[in-house]
């Protein structure tokens, strides 16, 4: 008897989510809930390994290499194509997919020998439809929420409070699924240019006349009756997807491991999601092992770093204060359990760097091709600390997370080549030159400056 | 006896350069050469025809699609997987890629009910490492211009004169190379922030005191050498990797031709590309029909509309007045005989647009997922227009290609959702809503925008 219209193929597997910290009881995936009823925790999506681990590790291999580019729905997306991994009970019809994934794993030969490494890789997440890797879980999230409606469920909307990726990725998806998006706002920290992808997406932006405190009073109050989903850094069905991007890499490497990933961190979860996907890996027979996972914070917001130089002994928290990593300007970060158990169990790493260090790193990167965000500015600075004091050796194969595009930060870019950051030397700038409309001035320039160019390739 | 080091599978390919309108001669695409040297007319890169139509066009099929989404260097990307019609005799050391190309080719569902059209799509070229479609020209001049170096020829820099997407794309493949790049301009009409991803990407910008003519007489003195190579529109080579984006779309639709592709177009090279791969499709029998080429330009540059309106008795020029559609402000297009016979043989239409109607055509999409850059704008109000008068029909399926990332493009949205756009009057504005952190008035302005929501959800 047919009950149901998922696909054959998904059938055997299932996922839901537990509390994290071990409370009992298990929730669907298509229940309005964020966290432990018990404890308060978070909930993590546990899938049934027996079911996964029935597949031989050959053909999960052979089966996601299939999919890679694939032209059939939804294979061609990064997520879609590991289903099985992410949301198996998530029909075809519901599936909210902008082709995320597949990003490029960028060979960064010149700029690995300037440091020193000869097997450096920057996984371009930013290369995507809203420009950051919050694509990749908001699709999950979108996709969970479009069947929750289909089958009846109260949610008429998404939500979330976030002037930046997130805000952005959750308004694209909602906007190509035509789920009506909520975005809350404490009034005067926002700009239009900030909020200028959720605005023309059709994002509802409610500024409120209140702090980020207050807003979050009203946010609960106006959901309590699970009429709004709320797409918040809480809800742990994102990881699902972001998780996607450790398994990618290993994939793109013909599935051998990498020695490092390094990420750049504020809440997170992106951390907890490498290390879930990694993890996975290891369970169903894929990988034997696992990468070491470096942490990157800016000194401005490095709850996490702090934490770590007492090896975890309890979570600190701070008062982030202004950083040009914007988006990882975090003093209490929500995934800190799960973050400690990747760093542990990675043998991991955590390491914070100046605004300087992360803007003369981001713009040492863009002079070999790249087009860098402050957050991947934070991870690459980190790598060079950890290259110069020899953890990191040369012939380590060594991945970095770039989490956005630098499209996304034009203002930093600028910035940084007129020299006018605060507490930012601008080591590499590179204005304009202004010159006579003068042929010999101009080949005479010309020649200098290839002169230079010449000295440079040699590092 | 071995006598070069190009792989086995490319040897049997070759290709060059001819004048397009047919002067006697022949040159190599590692020549410095831009414009045919009888005629001063453009070249294009003509291949051996029969030596591609000896492999049957299922082998073709098969080997394209093989390479789609590989990890084997250089077929990972969309460019390079079809090297043998790009540039066959490229040897895999001098290949500059990003992995550009295998862009998601959007079902605009939503978009498409809302104009009556039940197969639309959309090709999203600005998901890209430097955000617009010009990456796929680019990695080819650079990589034609590594191979010089590498075989000795006195190319020491390249070059352009432009303050978009192609000194933007130019400058990344450099600076990814390690060769220097060149970006002349005159001054007084460069911001900054127009000129930030060449200046990151460590491109030498020199603003000249002159205006554009002047500065072409400069470059023209200084590269008399043939030591920069100009990578300027008269440039043929970067044809090759633009159309493969036409070759793209057909196999992203599994080899079928859609009805209709719609482009914005400027100096027109990039209608020319798609004709020359379409073309090129049906030459070697993997296809058999041209779809019908729209090309969409603003009513403030609108030369090729004007010729065509005469037929193309001859080539009308104008003086472009500024428009939001910043990329194809051109009064004077270079490849104008190349696009009147991608017009003439694909049965095509040139339609152009007012300014009112590009930015309202951009901010529908947007309420659908998109994120489009003007230029898409203009594309997706001359389909508009088309639609609308029966031209192209409910059941045809029609492509618009999306030339560049909305991120390009953040003050024409924020200006847009301002109402501040001279001589458009924002349809669809969305600014953000302010309210008192009240949870009574937040719950009953939600219930009012949802209910809007909900009516909308129907056309």
């Amino acid at each position: 008897m047919q009950t149901d219209t998922q696909t054959d193929e998904s059938q055997p597997y299932r996922a839901y989510f537990r509390c994290f910290r071990g409370c009992h009881g298990e929730y669907s995936l298509y229940d309005v809930i964020y966290t432990c009823p018990t404890c308060g925790g978070l909930l993590e999506v546990v899938h049934d390994m027996d079911a996964l681990q029935h597949k031989p590790a050959e053909e999960w291999r052979t089966l996601i290499d299939s999919r890679v580019g694939t032209t059939v729905w939804p294979y061609g997306s990064g997520v879609w194509g590991m289903r099985e991994w992410v949301a198996p009970d998530l029909r075809d019809e519901n599936v909210v997919s902008m082709y995320e994934g597949n990003t490029n794993l960028y060979w960064a030969e010149r700029l690995g020998k300037q440091i020193g490494l000869s097997d450096l890789w920057i996984k371009l997440c930013g290369n995507s439809h809203t420009g950051s890797f919050k694509d990749l879980g908001m699709t999950v999230l979108v996709s969970v929420v479009k069947q929750m409606m289909a089958d009846g469920s109260p949610v008429r909307a998404v939500a979330c409070a976030s002037t930046g990726d997130t805000s952005a990725a959750l308004a694209a998806y909602a906007a190509c699924a035509g789920i009506p998006a909520i975005i809350f706002l404490p009034q005067g920290k926002i700009s239009a240019a900030q909020l200028v992808q959720p605005v023309a997406n059709g994002a509802h932006v409610l500024a409120l006349d209140t702090d980020f405190d207050g807003c979050m009073r009203i946010v609960r109050a106006v959901t309590q009756d699970n009429a709004i989903y709320l797409a918040n850094s809480m809800n742990s069905i994102r990881v699902e997807g972001q998780k996607t991007v450790a398994i990618e890499i290993v994939r793109q490497f013909d599935w051998e491991v990498p020695d490092w990933i390094v990420i750049p961190v504020g809440n997170l979860g992106n951390i907890s999601a490498l290390y879930k996907g990694l993890k996975l890996l290891m369970e169903l027979g894929i990988t034997n092992k696992m990468p070491r996972l470096v942490a990157a914070q800016a000194d401005k917001a490095n709850p996490f770093y702090r934490s770590y130089l007492k090896d975890f002994a309890e979570a600190e928290f701070v008062t982030a204060q202004p950083t040009l990593a914007t988006a990882i300007q975090i003093g209490a970060p929500v995934s800190y359990e799960k973050a400690v158990q990747a760093i542990r169990e990675s043998n991991g790493v955590v390491e914070a760097v100046s605004e300087h260090e992360l803007a003369n790193a981001a713009a040492l990167a863009d002079l070999t091709g790249m087009y860098t965000c402050p957050h991947t500015g934070v991870a690459l600075a980190a790598l060079f600390k950890l290259v110069e004091r020899g953890e990191i050796t040369r012939d380590e194969r060594v991945v970095v997370i770039s989490t956005a595009h630098g499209l996304k930060f034009t203002g930093f870019k600028t910035g940084y080549h007129e020299g006018s950051l605060s507490e930012v030397e601008s080591e590499y700038a590179n204005p304009p030159v202004y010159l006579p409309a003068d042929a010999a001035v101009v080949r005479e320039t010309i020649e200098r400056k290839l002169d230079m160019h010449r000295g440079m390739l040699h590092v």
